[in-house]
């Protein structure tokens, strides 16, 4: 292992919780490639990256946005929502972000995103 | 006038600038009714509503990377990194949001928003 | 509840039919605002404007049009070909509507779509 | 030509008048059964179908609005503005379809739609 | 049946093996126009047009590439992963061209779309 | 400049002609993270991963039918029809491309595509 995938495995573990080395062993069994670059690239070069001025948190929010805008990553969405708990975003703040995307991506994507949200508040005990 | 109209137009010139009266008259020109919800629905309701959680910043920040991810919308990013930098945020920051995105939206359109985003900072000096 | 609630539901339940309080009642659990921007922008602002030149059918299949070539919104599409037919569009007219949107959007988007269609419609018991 | 061109190219130039040709021909000079299949297959399959249930003016509509939403079709939305004047829609109609599309797409999308729209309304003196 | 239609099934069934008639019957039943233009259209005059200079596996593979940044067309890229394999694509050339997406369209859409190959490879034994 | 920038920055070079310099140095201005991901990731690990099955022509060509189906891309399309010619794709190869993607992405996205090729062949003196 390199240290680069060290350090990314090591971010991904922060922000996901322990379920980040079974996420990527999934993808790992079809594609190493893309599951080298998972870490490497997504956690170690971008959440990880050393000179970073985003808070954990705010990586968090800027990314649920995001996935709630692009109407077709909500397995990715749910995940993210876990992540921004675990970084210290509370429920209010997670709802009111994805609640402001209905004036960019209108109500059917801000809607499935709000509703795979609620599933993670109640698994959880949240709601 | 209504209130809520009133109050969105008073969100909307704190996040915009002075720009943000011209901008709507243009809409109002040919669109009357959307004109009307841009100011009383997305400023009034939603930027503007009274129980926020999120700071102004923050706003701006996830609207940042939803637009950058959008792919469609440089109109509304370079508006919306202006409003960013009005409410506080730093270059290094706007940078960093439209950069985690990479990882989400791929390299075409997170390099049109940073390319769009540098006419900005161009604009104001900060480059 | 304001006068453009009680607007906003009152168009709504027309067009969707009774399940327009349950539907909101489970956005409203999790996300309060949210569920009421639905209600008093979506329905009252939009759909119910007083001025409105297009008739409530036409409203529907402009509206299907749209979530058939967006693509991941197939939740809303279902419930909006309901609401078409509640409001009196036939079968044939939705089904062209989502058949012309193959130029607009590919076969994978407008296959999703009509085979959406297909689920209301048996329900329904017209095919 | 086949006869399925021929009916192709006379209900292209019904919705879109005179320009029909040029606009197919620029495709021709760089790809010949990209040029065939948009005028027998998107205007002699779809919109010229014999059996159509939807009149011309509403195919324009329930275009225009899949058209709002997509948010990467700037140019055929223009020309699809003026197909809907052809066709009989009014000025009203289409803002209006445009403008429903806000709580669909969101604000971007339908801002550059609206303000495409209007560049249209004012080149035929309607505004 | 025309001419243009027995082609198309034709090509439909080298491409997708025996699951195209049932494919395209599931369609025919709810929009037979629909289903017509998707034969004749997508499989006679695209894919089986008589002057192709791609060979069959190259058109499989950009078709992938394409499935997989749309994000949104997760039972067509299913379909497709299949047709690549029966045309001779390897499960390294299919897993290298969805890899290689994730420089164009971000991690989630390239993620949901290795794990839909996943299952494929799974149900033919390949992994 | 680690080893995996030289490697990315060389592959660059391949894929784009001398213009890969000029275009990482613009992003570098406001982005340098971005700019060495650009490098090290899309470069180095993706398209220079050393265990690559498919050849550099087939890899332009994915790219290219992924970039006409987003739409919103068309200056890395330009830029990629570009590559392909450079390792080795015919006018005919690139031109059938984009064609087939009608059937995926529908007609705007796939025009405004063949549009922006036709460009470059002009460019180039191949048409």
């Amino acid at each position: 292992m390199s240290d680069r995938y060290e350090k990314g495995i090591e971010v991904m573990r922060e922000h996901l919780g322990p379920e980040a080395d079974q996420y990527i062993e999934s993808i790992r069994e079809v594609a190493p490639l893309f599951a080298k670059v998972n870490v490497e690239f997504a956690f170690g070069d971008i959440y990880g990256n050393k000179s970073h001025v985003l808070d954990p948190k705010t990586q968090e929010l800027v990314t649920l946005s995001a996935l709630t805008v692009m109407g077709n990553a909500l397995p990715q969405l749910k995940l993210h929502v876990a992540c921004a708990l675990n970084e210290g975003a509370t429920k209010e703040e997670i709802v009111e972000t994805i609640t402001q995307m209905i004036a960019y991506c209108g109500f059917p994507s801000a809607t499935n995103a709000i509703m795979e949200a609620k599933k993670v508040f109640k698994e959880k005990g949240l709601i």
